[in-house]
């Protein structure tokens, strides 16, 4: 499809939406939502304003508006939500799943998550109310609170006719038959090929293997690490008493892990959860708050440049430097950063390793510090025909590569080992030191070769 | 635990599979490696020297040096088998997935992967050659070629045999038993419902439902519609006759995903995949070609500044200044593309919506562009006593940072519209556009307010 057609599909699609929505069809906008796939439709609703989005979601079935729901970001999710009439909105809270239901409500303000909650099921509610209290990146915050559970004392034929009954078999994707004793304790874990081998009629007790299972407050890394070393699909949740509280699956967990990933490359963008469809004035505070604390790490850098005004006076040239240097540097102490970063997240590199990173960040660092260095040099040297500024320039840049290597290969270590973020800290701490440094190292070195820069 | 003790742990696990490398003890080296986390070998394994990481997995069981492998990054997993004794590679290669014998055939030299592809069972080389011809984005390069399959004559009898007997049923995660003919075509998929709900006499065909099924060149992201859209865990793949050539599953693609979103988050870096334990020379090589690039674009964006040394010999203090609204506009810039970029990747934008996110960002940039202008106006009055250098600045930075979020927010779907990895070519043009405009109005404002300046 060429790109006009698309843009002409596109701009259909919109307009019939629009149209259906304005006219209060709600049959139509079902129809509509029901031919684009959900994505498309999503991308649509992020578009609206948020009259029309409300409209929208409240015309669909409480199912088809949970599945948008629940493929849409955190940040969709609740626009598409926090505005609904209460009874509508509880309908389709009541469709999601309870993972979903407890990020929703973590996010809602008080007041109307209560009004929600009051409007659902008792059951349903109270559910939710128990998942929101975990912790987002641990096992409780990511477990489904359904199991698929059996007491000690049935059978294998319990078992198997629960598989052929259970409407919602395929929400417990990758559970084992989970058994629990009288008290609701987990105790055991049962085999599809056991269960197959074994007569109907067989006890689960004389079948059951010792369950692997975690604690609600086992981390997000935790969890990783236990998936990567076992080849099971689910992992059963157990509270401080041993009860079973909910599982979580290996899918869940990779969809978590694939945010985290996002958001770690947002972080270091300072743009957080933005999207396009935020009211304006929310995007202009949240991006503003980053740009500001900015601006006072710019001043601390350039009041280096200005202790020097005298030098820049009278060697002008070198104010055409002064970005390249401070650029340069930033770029290869980003890259020191984004390697860091990158086997923090592999687990490939700890905090311990410090000097470990150090010594092979400074071997790359002597190579493309004198490359870049000289590169510079016979920029500076040629363009303003004087060898002793391409020596400065040059000198300047290689010492300050050096320092931004070891600088962006160890910040984020040194932050993660104290509990600070390094994918929001490491950048603007980075940038605001290499520059400093890289201004006293070009402005000093051009006051000591002063005579000759000026001969 | 803290800090020191865990730095204690390390070293002692450090030195203990050190000492057994040396003295080629292989039991104490699976002893030692069986004790640990996968993660955490891998993480010694990364910072060993190439001989001892080559020793180190040829001393383990095939087995066990495939688990390692399969939960290694790329180019660890690469290192760790390359230089391997061609017959130990092959031991180990046949204990691998499909999938990541395909990739790591892809990556090797042509020679050494000949070698260890003619070291193998004829079976799994014929298997792996087939697999490494596809598109590694595509269900191609994702699938597995094992599936759980059974010809259109069987009876449930026979499947369900077939999960109670066959050891490798976990490797079939997700997958439904799909049902070919004769020739291989896949022509139907049964559930596990519909089985336990039937006599074990019953033949498969009376049971099966028409697969849902996709092509080998279907892409990545078309596999993720597909699995957003449905529940399934797993997707049988066809070829252009309809023969069932694989399976690629849920986990398999959520897999993909995250290391597509690192890999992009790399781009931004430009350090690619690179891992600390590669050799220096290569790192600094690979780092270069990014930087001497961006040598360049500097060079093209200071030239702006050559331009107008005149002015900048007037009037000083500008050059304080020149960093910070390069710096600034960056930011500013990189936000608007950070937001563009998530967009893209969650579906929510397309190219065509071009003006749509240039009105969002137009309103965003108004906003911060008047906060910002004030804000750095009022430091460069007050820091050089002279309202008209407030002026100049702050005017210069508000309009620089209405330039900086509309190349920042529509680039990366231009970019995306014509083809070019946005996460690799938007930072650099954005950086050049946005510090070349910044230094003409800072300058060029000067040039004009010149008198008042002096004044």
């Amino acid at each position: 499809m060429n790109d006009a057609s698309e843009k002409e599909e596109q701009t259909n699609t919109e307009e019939s939406l629009q149209h259906a929505i304005e006219t209060s069809d709600g049959q139509h906008v079902a129809e509509i939502v029901d031919t684009i796939t959900s994505q498309e439709a999503l991308r649509q609703v992020s578009k609206m304003e948020s009259d029309d989005r409300d409209l929208l979601v409240s015309m669909l079935e409480p199912e088809t508006a949970a599945e948008l729901i629940e493929e849409a970001p955190a940040e969709l999710a609740i626009a598409m939500i926090q505005d609904l009439d209460t009874t509508v909105a509880a309908k389709i809270m009541e469709e999601l799943h309870t993972d979903t239901q407890a990020d929703i409500v973590q996010e809602l303000n008080s007041e109307s998550s209560e009004a929600i909650l009051e409007a659902m099921d008792a059951e349903s509610a109270a559910g939710v109310r128990k998942l929101s209290q975990y912790d987002p990146d641990s096992a409780g915050g990511l477990m489904e609170l359904e199991v698929f559970s059996f007491p000690v004392g049935d059978t294998v034929d319990s078992v198997l006719n629960r598989l052929i009954d259970d409407e919602v078999f395929e929400r417990h994707r990758g559970q084992h038959p989970y058994i629990v004793d009288e008290a609701g304790r987990l105790v055991g874990v049962v085999s599809l090929r056991d269960m197959l081998r074994s007569k109907r009629s067989v006890a689960l007790i004389d079948i059951m293997h010792v369950p692997i299972s975690v604690r609600s407050e086992t981390t997000q890394d935790e969890l990783v690490a236990l998936f990567d070393e076992n080849p099971f699909l689910g992992i059963p949740v157990v509270d401080d008493q041993g009860l079973l509280i909910g599982a979580v699956s290996r899918i869940e967990l990779a969809e978590a892990e694939l945010e985290r990933a996002e958001h770690e490359s947002l972080s270091r963008q300072r743009t957080g959860d933005e999207l396009r469809s935020m009211p304006t004035l929310l995007r202009s505070k949240r991006r503003l708050i980053w740009l500001s604390s900015n601006i006072v790490l710019n001043i601390i850098a350039a009041s280096v440049i200005s202790a020097y005004e005298e030098t820049l006076a009278a060697v002008i040239a070198i104010a055409v430097f002064l970005p390249m240097v401070s650029d340069m540097s930033g770029c290869s102490g980003n890259q020191a950063v984004g390697v860091s970063m990158r086997e923090l997240s592999l687990g490939l590199s700890r905090p311990v390793d410090l000097f470990y990173v150090l010594r092979k960040e400074l071997g790359v660092g002597v190579l493309n510090g004198i490359a870049l260095g000289i590169l510079i040099g016979i920029v500076a040297w040629i363009w303003k025909d004087n060898a002793y500024l391409g020596l400065v320039i040059g000198l300047a840049l290689s010492l300050n590569t050096l320092i931004a290597v070891s600088i962006g290969g160890t910040v984020p270590l040194i932050l993660k080992g104290v509990g600070v973020d390094p994918a929001v800290a490491a950048g603007p701490l980075l940038t605001t030191v290499t520059d400093m440094a890289g201004f006293f190292l070009v402005l000093s070195l051009a006051s000591l070769f002063m005579p000759q820069l000026l001969a």
